[in-house]
Protein backbone atom coordinates (compact mmCIF):
# COMPACT_ATOMS: atom_id res chain seq x y z
CA UNK A 1 0.00 0.00 0.00
CA UNK A 2 1.12 3.40 -0.71
CA UNK A 3 1.32 5.86 2.11
CA UNK A 4 -2.12 7.66 0.91
CA UNK A 5 -3.68 4.56 1.15
CA UNK A 6 -2.40 3.53 4.44
CA UNK A 7 -4.10 7.00 5.58
CA UNK A 8 -7.43 6.27 3.96
CA UNK A 9 -7.47 2.85 5.69
CA UNK A 10 -6.93 4.10 9.09
CA UNK A 11 -9.18 7.29 8.87
CA UNK A 12 -12.11 4.64 7.63
CA UNK A 13 -11.15 2.16 10.08
CA UNK A 14 -11.28 4.82 13.01
CA UNK A 15 -14.66 6.48 12.14
CA UNK A 16 -16.02 3.09 11.42
CA UNK A 17 -14.90 1.95 15.17
CA UNK A 18 -16.77 5.31 16.53
CA UNK A 19 -20.13 4.24 14.47
CA UNK A 20 -20.18 0.63 15.72
CA UNK A 21 -19.51 1.52 19.25
CA UNK A 22 -22.72 3.86 19.22
CA UNK A 23 -24.50 1.09 17.94
CA UNK A 24 -23.56 -1.51 20.28
CA UNK A 25 -24.30 0.99 23.28
CA UNK A 26 -27.68 1.72 21.84
CA UNK A 27 -28.65 -2.42 20.98
CA UNK A 28 -27.23 -2.69 25.33
CA UNK A 29 -30.03 -0.35 25.93
CA UNK A 30 -32.36 -2.00 24.13
CA UNK A 31 -31.55 -5.38 25.41
CA UNK A 32 -30.93 -6.95 21.85
CA UNK A 33 -28.44 -9.32 21.39
CA UNK A 34 -26.60 -8.38 18.02
CA UNK A 35 -24.60 -11.60 16.31
CA UNK A 36 -22.38 -10.54 13.08
CA UNK A 37 -22.09 -13.93 10.68
CA UNK A 38 -18.61 -13.86 8.57
CA UNK A 39 -17.37 -16.38 6.23
CA UNK A 40 -16.67 -16.90 2.49
CA UNK A 41 -19.51 -17.11 0.39
CA UNK A 42 -21.48 -20.69 0.10
CA UNK A 43 -20.61 -21.33 4.07
CA UNK A 44 -24.26 -21.84 4.46
CA UNK A 45 -25.07 -18.77 6.80
CA UNK A 46 -28.36 -17.97 5.59
CA UNK A 47 -29.49 -21.88 5.85
CA UNK A 48 -28.32 -21.73 9.56
CA UNK A 49 -30.56 -18.32 9.86
CA UNK A 50 -33.47 -20.60 8.70
CA UNK A 51 -32.97 -23.04 11.32
CA UNK A 52 -32.54 -20.70 14.24
CA UNK A 53 -35.58 -19.25 12.79
CA UNK A 54 -37.36 -22.30 13.11
CA UNK A 55 -36.29 -22.64 16.38
CA UNK A 56 -36.58 -19.41 17.88
CA UNK A 57 -40.49 -19.35 16.42
CA UNK A 58 -42.93 -17.83 18.86
CA UNK A 59 -40.23 -18.29 21.74
CA UNK A 60 -37.75 -15.43 20.72
CA UNK A 61 -38.19 -12.27 18.25
CA UNK A 62 -35.18 -12.32 15.64
CA UNK A 63 -34.70 -10.32 12.96
CA UNK A 64 -32.03 -9.79 10.02
CA UNK A 65 -29.59 -7.73 8.27
CA UNK A 66 -28.48 -9.00 4.90
CA UNK A 67 -25.18 -8.17 3.34
CA UNK A 68 -24.63 -8.64 -0.30
CA UNK A 69 -23.03 -7.39 -2.92
CA UNK A 70 -25.93 -7.47 -5.07
CA UNK A 71 -29.48 -9.08 -5.15
CA UNK A 72 -32.47 -9.49 -2.36
CA UNK A 73 -32.06 -13.63 -2.24
CA UNK A 74 -30.82 -13.95 1.19
CA UNK A 75 -33.48 -11.49 2.63
CA UNK A 76 -36.13 -13.26 1.01
CA UNK A 77 -35.58 -16.68 2.06
CA UNK A 78 -35.78 -15.15 6.09
CA UNK A 79 -39.01 -13.31 5.23
CA UNK A 80 -39.92 -16.51 3.73
CA UNK A 81 -39.78 -17.45 7.84
CA UNK A 82 -41.94 -15.16 9.18
CA UNK A 83 -39.12 -13.28 9.89
CA UNK A 84 -38.14 -9.38 9.54
CA UNK A 85 -35.17 -8.99 6.98
CA UNK A 86 -33.36 -5.81 5.90
CA UNK A 87 -31.15 -6.14 3.08
CA UNK A 88 -27.73 -3.97 2.52
CA UNK A 89 -26.82 -4.49 -0.92
CA UNK A 90 -23.27 -2.88 -1.15
CA UNK A 91 -23.05 -2.82 -5.01
CA UNK A 92 -19.46 -4.02 -5.13
CA UNK A 93 -17.85 -3.01 -1.93
CA UNK A 94 -16.68 -6.58 -0.50
CA UNK A 95 -17.81 -5.99 3.60
CA UNK A 96 -20.19 -4.30 5.65
CA UNK A 97 -19.43 -0.96 7.73
CA UNK A 98 -21.08 -0.18 10.81
CA UNK A 99 -23.05 3.15 9.00
CA UNK A 100 -24.94 0.87 6.90
CA UNK A 101 -25.92 -1.39 10.03
CA UNK A 102 -27.06 2.35 11.68
CA UNK A 103 -29.07 2.89 8.72
CA UNK A 104 -31.10 0.45 8.91
CA UNK A 105 -31.43 0.07 12.81
CA UNK A 106 -33.51 2.99 13.25
CA UNK A 107 -36.84 0.59 11.53
CA UNK A 108 -35.68 -2.31 13.79
CA UNK A 109 -38.72 -3.17 15.89
CA UNK A 110 -38.13 -2.24 19.50
CA UNK A 111 -39.72 -5.36 21.09
CA UNK A 112 -36.14 -7.50 19.24
CA UNK A 113 -34.56 -10.00 21.26
CA UNK A 114 -31.82 -11.26 18.43
CA UNK A 115 -30.73 -9.42 15.45
CA UNK A 116 -28.45 -11.52 13.54
CA UNK A 117 -26.12 -9.58 10.82
CA UNK A 118 -25.12 -11.36 7.56
CA UNK A 119 -21.74 -10.08 6.49
CA UNK A 120 -20.93 -10.05 2.91
CA UNK A 121 -19.81 -13.41 1.93
CA UNK A 122 -15.69 -13.07 2.21
CA UNK A 123 -13.45 -14.60 4.77
CA UNK A 124 -11.00 -11.60 4.32
CA UNK A 125 -12.15 -8.14 4.61
CA UNK A 126 -15.52 -8.08 6.72
CA UNK A 127 -13.42 -9.51 9.48
CA UNK A 128 -11.62 -5.84 9.94
CA UNK A 129 -14.89 -3.84 10.31
CA UNK A 130 -16.84 -3.90 13.87
CA UNK A 131 -20.48 -3.46 13.49
CA UNK A 132 -21.16 -3.15 17.13
CA UNK A 133 -21.96 -6.67 17.54
CA UNK A 134 -22.14 -8.76 20.87
CA UNK A 135 -21.07 -11.44 19.15
CA UNK A 136 -18.90 -12.40 16.41
CA UNK A 137 -19.38 -15.48 14.44
CA UNK A 138 -16.90 -17.13 12.08
CA UNK A 139 -18.58 -20.11 10.12
CA UNK A 140 -16.10 -22.82 8.37
CA UNK A 141 -17.76 -25.15 6.16
CA UNK A 142 -16.16 -28.99 5.96
CA UNK A 143 -16.09 -28.86 2.42
CA UNK A 144 -13.13 -25.36 2.47
CA UNK A 145 -10.68 -27.57 4.46
CA UNK A 146 -9.40 -27.52 7.79
CA UNK A 147 -6.22 -25.65 6.60
CA UNK A 148 -8.20 -22.50 6.47
CA UNK A 149 -7.85 -20.73 9.98
CA UNK A 150 -4.53 -20.27 9.63
CA UNK A 151 -4.40 -19.12 6.20
CA UNK A 152 -7.32 -16.36 6.61
CA UNK A 153 -6.52 -15.69 10.46
CA UNK A 154 -7.91 -12.12 10.93
CA UNK A 155 -11.33 -13.89 10.82
CA UNK A 156 -10.63 -16.47 13.58
CA UNK A 157 -8.95 -13.83 15.41
CA UNK A 158 -11.53 -11.12 15.68
CA UNK A 159 -14.16 -14.21 16.22
CA UNK A 160 -15.79 -15.43 19.84
CA UNK A 161 -17.93 -18.34 18.27
CA UNK A 162 -16.27 -20.63 15.43
CA UNK A 163 -19.18 -23.13 13.51
CA UNK A 164 -18.11 -25.48 11.66
CA UNK A 165 -20.85 -25.88 9.39
CA UNK A 166 -21.99 -28.84 6.49
CA UNK A 167 -21.06 -31.37 8.95
CA UNK A 168 -23.26 -33.88 6.87
CA UNK A 169 -20.97 -33.59 4.44
CA UNK A 170 -17.86 -34.82 6.57
CA UNK A 171 -18.16 -38.33 5.10
CA UNK A 172 -17.33 -37.71 2.05
CA UNK A 173 -14.27 -35.01 2.58
CA UNK A 174 -10.83 -34.87 3.21
CA UNK A 175 -11.92 -32.73 6.10
CA UNK A 176 -11.34 -32.74 10.14
CA UNK A 177 -13.23 -31.42 12.36
CA UNK A 178 -11.01 -31.96 15.55
CA UNK A 179 -7.91 -30.34 13.25
CA UNK A 180 -9.86 -27.07 12.35
CA UNK A 181 -10.78 -26.42 15.29
CA UNK A 182 -7.58 -26.85 16.79
CA UNK A 183 -5.85 -24.64 14.47
CA UNK A 184 -8.81 -21.82 15.07
CA UNK A 185 -7.89 -22.28 18.60
CA UNK A 186 -4.58 -22.51 18.03
CA UNK A 187 -5.06 -17.98 16.70
CA UNK A 188 -7.95 -17.61 19.08
CA UNK A 189 -7.52 -19.44 22.56
CA UNK A 190 -11.09 -19.44 23.78
CA UNK A 191 -13.33 -19.26 21.05
CA UNK A 192 -16.10 -21.59 21.11
CA UNK A 193 -16.56 -23.84 18.97
CA UNK A 194 -19.95 -25.53 17.25
CA UNK A 195 -20.51 -28.15 14.66
CA UNK A 196 -24.00 -28.56 12.60
CA UNK A 197 -25.60 -29.56 9.73
CA UNK A 198 -28.32 -26.68 9.27
CA UNK A 199 -29.47 -29.14 6.34
CA UNK A 200 -30.30 -31.85 8.83
CA UNK A 201 -30.89 -29.54 12.20
CA UNK A 202 -27.82 -31.28 13.84
CA UNK A 203 -26.39 -29.12 16.35
CA UNK A 204 -28.38 -26.32 15.89
CA UNK A 205 -30.48 -26.65 19.34
CA UNK A 206 -26.85 -26.28 21.35
CA UNK A 207 -26.21 -22.86 19.18
CA UNK A 208 -29.41 -21.78 19.55
CA UNK A 209 -28.88 -22.81 23.56
CA UNK A 210 -25.73 -20.57 23.67
CA UNK A 211 -27.58 -17.62 22.15
CA UNK A 212 -29.87 -17.55 24.57
CA UNK A 213 -27.63 -17.69 27.25
CA UNK A 214 -25.89 -14.53 25.81
CA UNK A 215 -29.26 -12.92 25.80
CA UNK A 216 -29.52 -13.85 29.30
CA UNK A 217 -26.20 -11.88 30.26
CA UNK A 218 -26.77 -9.13 28.12
CA UNK A 219 -29.95 -8.32 29.69
CA UNK A 220 -28.57 -8.81 33.29
CA UNK A 221 -25.61 -6.74 32.86
CA UNK A 222 -27.85 -4.14 31.83
CA UNK A 223 -30.56 -4.98 34.65
CA UNK B 1 -17.31 5.83 -0.18
CA UNK B 2 -15.88 9.21 0.85
CA UNK B 3 -14.39 11.15 -1.97
CA UNK B 4 -11.22 10.82 -1.15
CA UNK B 5 -11.26 6.57 -0.75
CA UNK B 6 -12.67 7.00 -4.39
CA UNK B 7 -9.56 9.01 -5.70
CA UNK B 8 -6.69 6.84 -4.00
CA UNK B 9 -9.06 3.35 -5.52
CA UNK B 10 -9.19 4.81 -9.13
CA UNK B 11 -5.23 5.69 -8.41
CA UNK B 12 -4.40 2.29 -7.80
CA UNK B 13 -6.59 0.68 -10.19
CA UNK B 14 -4.87 2.62 -12.94
CA UNK B 15 -1.35 2.17 -11.50
CA UNK B 16 -2.51 -1.73 -11.53
CA UNK B 17 -3.78 -2.14 -14.91
CA UNK B 18 -0.76 -0.17 -16.45
CA UNK B 19 1.51 -2.85 -14.87
CA UNK B 20 -0.48 -5.39 -16.11
CA UNK B 21 -0.49 -4.37 -19.58
CA UNK B 22 3.43 -4.60 -18.99
CA UNK B 23 3.59 -8.00 -17.33
CA UNK B 24 1.16 -9.43 -20.11
CA UNK B 25 3.02 -8.26 -23.30
CA UNK B 26 6.00 -9.50 -21.45
CA UNK B 27 4.74 -13.02 -21.35
CA UNK B 28 3.32 -13.04 -24.74
CA UNK B 29 6.75 -12.36 -26.70
CA UNK B 30 8.40 -15.28 -24.01
CA UNK B 31 4.79 -17.23 -25.37
CA UNK B 32 3.98 -18.32 -21.69
CA UNK B 33 0.51 -18.29 -21.27
CA UNK B 34 -0.73 -16.86 -18.13
CA UNK B 35 -3.88 -18.39 -16.00
CA UNK B 36 -5.07 -16.00 -13.43
CA UNK B 37 -7.38 -18.19 -11.03
CA UNK B 38 -9.86 -16.75 -8.63
CA UNK B 39 -12.85 -18.18 -5.80
CA UNK B 40 -13.80 -18.54 -2.67
CA UNK B 41 -11.81 -19.89 0.12
CA UNK B 42 -11.81 -23.66 -0.60
CA UNK B 43 -13.13 -23.94 -4.24
CA UNK B 44 -10.50 -26.13 -5.17
CA UNK B 45 -8.06 -24.10 -6.97
CA UNK B 46 -4.52 -25.88 -5.56
CA UNK B 47 -6.63 -29.44 -5.97
CA UNK B 48 -7.08 -28.39 -9.50
CA UNK B 49 -3.13 -27.39 -9.73
CA UNK B 50 -2.11 -30.59 -8.51
CA UNK B 51 -4.25 -32.28 -10.90
CA UNK B 52 -3.07 -30.48 -14.07
CA UNK B 53 0.64 -30.92 -12.77
CA UNK B 54 0.17 -34.53 -13.20
CA UNK B 55 -1.45 -34.46 -16.45
CA UNK B 56 1.22 -31.73 -18.20
CA UNK B 57 3.90 -34.21 -16.17
CA UNK B 58 6.73 -35.13 -19.07
CA UNK B 59 4.53 -32.90 -21.81
CA UNK B 60 4.32 -29.26 -20.66
CA UNK B 61 6.74 -27.10 -18.56
CA UNK B 62 4.31 -25.65 -15.45
CA UNK B 63 4.90 -23.25 -12.93
CA UNK B 64 2.78 -21.50 -10.13
CA UNK B 65 2.21 -18.22 -8.35
CA UNK B 66 0.49 -18.73 -5.22
CA UNK B 67 -0.98 -16.06 -3.37
CA UNK B 68 -2.38 -16.66 0.23
CA UNK B 69 -2.61 -14.14 3.14
CA UNK B 70 -0.66 -16.00 5.48
CA UNK B 71 0.93 -19.34 5.50
CA UNK B 72 3.39 -21.14 2.70
CA UNK B 73 0.91 -23.86 2.45
CA UNK B 74 -0.37 -23.83 -0.95
CA UNK B 75 3.21 -23.53 -2.33
CA UNK B 76 4.80 -26.43 -0.61
CA UNK B 77 1.70 -28.48 -2.10
CA UNK B 78 2.34 -27.56 -5.51
CA UNK B 79 6.31 -27.32 -4.97
CA UNK B 80 5.29 -31.69 -3.94
CA UNK B 81 3.92 -32.29 -7.55
CA UNK B 82 7.79 -30.76 -8.76
CA UNK B 83 6.54 -28.31 -10.02
CA UNK B 84 8.03 -24.84 -9.38
CA UNK B 85 6.14 -22.62 -7.09
CA UNK B 86 6.37 -18.95 -5.29
CA UNK B 87 4.13 -18.00 -2.79
CA UNK B 88 2.93 -14.35 -2.37
CA UNK B 89 2.25 -13.50 1.38
CA UNK B 90 0.00 -10.41 1.37
CA UNK B 91 0.09 -10.32 5.26
CA UNK B 92 -3.72 -9.38 5.11
CA UNK B 93 -4.18 -7.37 1.47
CA UNK B 94 -7.56 -9.59 0.10
CA UNK B 95 -5.97 -10.04 -3.20
CA UNK B 96 -3.02 -10.25 -5.60
CA UNK B 97 -1.95 -6.81 -7.61
CA UNK B 98 0.32 -6.39 -11.06
CA UNK B 99 2.92 -5.37 -8.98
CA UNK B 100 3.34 -8.40 -6.80
CA UNK B 101 2.91 -11.11 -9.69
CA UNK B 102 5.87 -8.27 -11.87
CA UNK B 103 8.64 -8.70 -8.60
CA UNK B 104 8.31 -12.65 -9.30
CA UNK B 105 8.55 -12.78 -12.62
CA UNK B 106 12.06 -12.29 -12.86
CA UNK B 107 12.66 -15.72 -11.41
CA UNK B 108 10.27 -17.69 -13.76
CA UNK B 109 12.22 -19.52 -15.99
CA UNK B 110 12.30 -18.60 -20.11
CA UNK B 111 11.18 -21.93 -21.06
CA UNK B 112 7.94 -22.13 -19.31
CA UNK B 113 4.97 -23.34 -21.31
CA UNK B 114 2.43 -22.37 -18.35
CA UNK B 115 1.73 -20.21 -15.44
CA UNK B 116 -1.00 -20.02 -13.18
CA UNK B 117 -1.76 -17.59 -10.35
CA UNK B 118 -3.78 -18.84 -7.74
CA UNK B 119 -5.27 -15.51 -6.22
CA UNK B 120 -5.89 -15.26 -2.89
CA UNK B 121 -9.18 -17.09 -1.70
CA UNK B 122 -11.80 -14.07 -2.15
CA UNK B 123 -14.88 -14.09 -4.85
CA UNK B 124 -14.99 -10.22 -4.56
CA UNK B 125 -12.07 -8.33 -4.36
CA UNK B 126 -9.50 -10.07 -6.54
CA UNK B 127 -12.25 -9.51 -9.59
CA UNK B 128 -11.18 -5.94 -9.65
CA UNK B 129 -7.10 -5.98 -10.37
CA UNK B 130 -6.01 -7.59 -13.96
CA UNK B 131 -2.69 -9.44 -13.08
CA UNK B 132 -1.38 -9.22 -16.62
CA UNK B 133 -2.92 -12.90 -17.43
CA UNK B 134 -3.95 -14.15 -20.75
CA UNK B 135 -6.89 -15.63 -19.56
CA UNK B 136 -9.14 -15.96 -15.92
CA UNK B 137 -10.67 -18.90 -15.04
CA UNK B 138 -13.30 -18.37 -12.11
CA UNK B 139 -13.93 -21.12 -10.19
CA UNK B 140 -17.51 -21.97 -8.04
CA UNK B 141 -17.66 -25.30 -5.92
CA UNK B 142 -20.66 -27.43 -5.39
CA UNK B 143 -21.16 -26.79 -2.14
CA UNK B 144 -21.21 -23.16 -2.42
CA UNK B 145 -24.66 -22.88 -4.02
CA UNK B 146 -25.61 -22.32 -7.61
CA UNK B 147 -26.94 -19.00 -6.55
CA UNK B 148 -23.69 -17.42 -6.27
CA UNK B 149 -23.20 -15.85 -9.83
CA UNK B 150 -25.81 -13.09 -9.51
CA UNK B 151 -24.92 -12.31 -5.76
CA UNK B 152 -20.72 -12.00 -6.79
CA UNK B 153 -21.03 -10.79 -10.08
CA UNK B 154 -18.09 -8.97 -10.80
CA UNK B 155 -15.80 -12.36 -10.80
CA UNK B 156 -18.08 -14.32 -13.24
CA UNK B 157 -18.30 -11.00 -15.63
CA UNK B 158 -14.34 -10.46 -15.14
CA UNK B 159 -13.59 -14.25 -15.63
CA UNK B 160 -13.14 -16.14 -19.45
CA UNK B 161 -13.14 -19.46 -18.27
CA UNK B 162 -16.00 -20.98 -15.56
CA UNK B 163 -14.44 -23.87 -13.89
CA UNK B 164 -17.24 -25.62 -11.59
CA UNK B 165 -15.55 -27.98 -8.92
CA UNK B 166 -15.92 -30.87 -6.36
CA UNK B 167 -18.64 -32.51 -9.02
CA UNK B 168 -18.39 -35.32 -6.95
CA UNK B 169 -19.94 -33.74 -4.06
CA UNK B 170 -23.34 -33.56 -6.60
CA UNK B 171 -25.60 -35.70 -5.39
CA UNK B 172 -25.04 -34.96 -1.53
CA UNK B 173 -26.21 -31.55 -2.22
CA UNK B 174 -28.82 -29.10 -3.15
CA UNK B 175 -26.85 -27.97 -6.44
CA UNK B 176 -27.94 -27.36 -10.41
CA UNK B 177 -24.78 -27.49 -12.25
CA UNK B 178 -27.08 -26.29 -15.12
CA UNK B 179 -28.65 -23.59 -13.49
CA UNK B 180 -25.14 -22.44 -12.21
CA UNK B 181 -23.85 -22.24 -15.18
CA UNK B 182 -27.09 -20.68 -17.38
CA UNK B 183 -26.81 -18.24 -14.47
CA UNK B 184 -22.87 -17.27 -14.67
CA UNK B 185 -23.91 -17.31 -19.21
CA UNK B 186 -26.15 -14.29 -17.87
CA UNK B 187 -24.13 -12.47 -17.23
CA UNK B 188 -21.22 -13.15 -19.22
CA UNK B 189 -22.23 -14.78 -22.63
CA UNK B 190 -19.65 -16.56 -24.27
CA UNK B 191 -17.76 -17.68 -20.89
CA UNK B 192 -16.44 -21.65 -21.52
CA UNK B 193 -17.87 -23.75 -19.03
CA UNK B 194 -16.25 -26.62 -17.69
CA UNK B 195 -16.86 -29.02 -14.86
CA UNK B 196 -14.70 -31.20 -12.35
CA UNK B 197 -13.92 -33.45 -10.11
CA UNK B 198 -10.14 -32.87 -9.42
CA UNK B 199 -9.90 -35.12 -6.35
CA UNK B 200 -11.30 -38.10 -8.61
CA UNK B 201 -9.56 -36.84 -11.50
CA UNK B 202 -12.75 -36.09 -13.62
CA UNK B 203 -13.15 -33.71 -16.36
CA UNK B 204 -9.63 -32.24 -15.73
CA UNK B 205 -8.11 -33.96 -19.21
CA UNK B 206 -10.72 -31.40 -21.03
CA UNK B 207 -9.54 -28.69 -18.95
CA UNK B 208 -6.06 -29.28 -19.95
CA UNK B 209 -6.46 -29.93 -23.81
CA UNK B 210 -8.60 -26.42 -23.67
CA UNK B 211 -5.53 -24.75 -21.98
CA UNK B 212 -2.73 -26.48 -24.57
CA UNK B 213 -5.36 -25.64 -27.33
CA UNK B 214 -5.01 -21.72 -25.87
CA UNK B 215 -0.75 -21.78 -25.71
CA UNK B 216 -1.14 -22.58 -29.71
CA UNK B 217 -3.12 -19.58 -30.20
CA UNK B 218 -1.02 -17.51 -27.60
CA UNK B 219 2.06 -18.79 -29.99
CA UNK B 220 0.81 -18.65 -33.16
CA UNK B 221 -0.36 -15.22 -32.88
CA UNK B 222 3.25 -14.63 -31.90
CA UNK B 223 4.50 -16.25 -34.90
Amino acid sequence: MTKKEVIVLRDLLGTNKQVAAEIRCELRARGILAVNLLSSPGSGKTTLLESLADRFRDRFRMAVIEGDIETERDAERIRAKGVPAWQITTGGACHLEARMVGKVLAGVPADLDFLFIENVGNLVCPASFDLGEELRCVLLSSPEGDDKPKKYPQAFLSADVLILTKSDLVPHLPFDPAKASEEALSIKPGLRVFQVSALRGEGVDELAAFFIEALGRLRSARA
